[in-house]
């Protein structure tokens, strides 16, 4: 078991990592004082494969619960589904401590963090990521927000959980497409942050697929630390620091909303999107093309796309710029000067993105 | 011209008070680098009587600006509000600085917030209180919300504005009403927190209601002065400081739902939970009956009832415990030791509580 902090003064949290991490849970929310009644926001496939053992985990500390499904897809992420579920924590509440927990993926996350950020002007929370994205990535660091129809995550709140609670046994139940997913997060650290990370996961791809404990434990425990580590310095990404964990991002939500979130899943278009600006890098001259290659030779091995299939240039900077307009201006992209250093660049030539996404497909 | 300050750490932010402060409203927002494009919630009142000014001040800073209207009621505090605001500034927005201006009383001023709270996971946003009750009080302070059919408020965030400008130059067209509503809540200031304020009050109301500039600026000053401070020592009302502010508020607001909101307004409805709870003072023996009777004595020459009319004890006891559900338990009342001496009391018997309500019909 291994327990990081995520640094931030008053509202600082740990991370609770490892096999048998979710049998903690119980004693952590006791300690934490988080509450005693438990409103859990999941899906039915893991209330299904996963939702017993937290029942009974929560009974044993005497912690009441409800499980709430939603649907298991974006769509769940709606200012909709956000008033109904409202409207059941009130019926429930009773003017009682309560609190909620995160129970699923990326989706579930987002959404139960930012019903958390607004009921009664904001009740406690707990992450309990089940897929290895959520594990790296998305239970920390306080990013909620639902979509609306015009672009997604276009209303959110920085919301930080009171724990995050990553129980490495459920990512058994995860389909091996999902696995790679989360992997793409994982070499997006190695590339970002630290080398000898990346080098680790070129030795040790395999055992991740096979979800070796120690290796699969060390992979979620590094990525949880580098990303805590980002958070802690740069919570509201108002300093340009934690902007670097966008790398591969948007290209990578281009090519996700340009093929109808369905062509791709998150980790794929990532791993697309981190070929198309280590490529841009290569063309600027920031790395050799040595570096592409490595990068190009991992993302192959763990089994995620070279190319870019079924949806064409056009589309995708069509996308890109409706992305921008709500997002960023100038062409800032995060690009990379060697395997463990990234820089935010602005105003990259369209052109250079054009050609790096062609040369893609 | 005066200048406050909430102290906040590095969510500090100003209040600029008095008659000609619209007008410096320009200079300070370039100042803090708010934004090039504001996007002003009001209503069409407020736009008529006071748009042009607010208008032209913004373009003479260089402001580009677009006026939102909402309906000029407490349902413009609900979810789907929220969402076609959203849906507009995203259409407007197209990527650049946007900030939103509250332009309006307090509903305005707590659907605005919430807005700029959430929108990209929040935006700066200016208050603009155009009632004597938004500037003395919920302008500042950050609790911003929207209701839910459930109950009111019951869905915010605690999210500090960039600025307040308080233009006591608007409270002209204000109808005697409204502005005995706004003393109510200056009035509790000075129950509360300052005694000497209470006596100022004693001795200038006429003129307050007369609207004598130096009196209306230095009672919006004091009373912005007092409400800072309660802030900065407990911005999120979780170290039972800012909680004295709810002085009258509990059977105030139970009075209001219980008339349905339209008997009584804001300020009405305090002036009763105020002698209420000042009677239950009394009965505890707290205070002596002549401190209740000095109470009693300011709050009918500023012209606020003395009386409850038109609503049971049943109906407003099953509106205490409908609010109580949501929001607090142990029957918790803000009572008095002195004029000027607030306390924070639980578990007083609520045979007390009903007897002080029927010795006001």
């Amino acid at each position: 078991m291994h327990i990081l902090k995520v640094g931030l003064k008053n509202r600082s949290y740990n991370i609770i990592i490892g096999q048998g991490a979710l049998r903690q849970l119980g004693r952590h929310i006791k300690a934490l004082g988080l509450g005693d009644v438990a409103y859990i926001i999941t899906n039915r496939f893991i209330k299904k494969r996963h939702g017993a053992i937290l029942d009974k985990v929560l009974k044993r500390a005497r912690i009441e619960r409800r499980f709430k499904l939603v649907a298991d897809s974006e769509k769940s992420k709606s200012l909709e589904t956000v008033s109904s579920i409202i409207s059941e924590i009130t019926a429930y509440d009773k003017n009682r401590k309560i609190f909620i927990i995160a129970f699923g993926g990326g989706v579930i996350g987002d959404l139960s963090g930012f019903v958390a950020s607004i009921y009664k002007r904001g009740v406690s929370y707990i992450q309990v990521p089940t897929t290895l994205l959520a594990q790296v990535d998305s239970s920390i660091g306080g990013k909620t927000a639902v979509d609306l129809k015009e672009a997604k995550n276009l209303v959110g709140a920085f919301y930080q959980p009171g724990l995050v609670c990553s129980e490495v046994g459920f990512l058994k139940t995860l389909k091996p497409r999902q696995l790679r997913s989360g992997l793409a997060e994982a070499i997006k650290y190695g590339i970002i942050k630290e080398a000898s990370f990346f080098h680790y996961l070129e030795k040790r791809y395999k055992d991740a697929l096979l979800l070796k404990k120690p290796v699969i434990e060390f992979i979620v425990k590094k990525c949880s630390s580098i990303k805590a580590d980002f958070v802690s310095r740069d919570e509201r990404e108002e300093r340009g620091i934690r902007t670097a964990l966008n790398f591969g991002h948007t290209i990578g939500h281009a090519l996700e909303a340009a093929s109808g979130y369905n062509a791709y899943n998150h980790g794929e278009a990532i791993a697309l999107g981190m070929l198309v600006a280590a490529d841009i890098s290569r063309r600027l001259g920031l790395i050799d093309n040595a570096v592409l290659v490595r990068i190009e030779r991992l993302i192959k091995a763990v089994g995620l796309p070279l190319r870019i299939k079924g949806v064409g240039l056009t589309s995708i900077i069509k996308a890109y710029y409706h992305d921008k307009k709500f997002r960023g201006s100038k062409n800032r992209l995060v690009l990379i000067s060697a395997i463990g250093k990234a820089r935010v660049t602005e105003e990259v030539p369209l052109a250079l993105i054009k050609e790096a996404i062609k040369s893609r497909f």
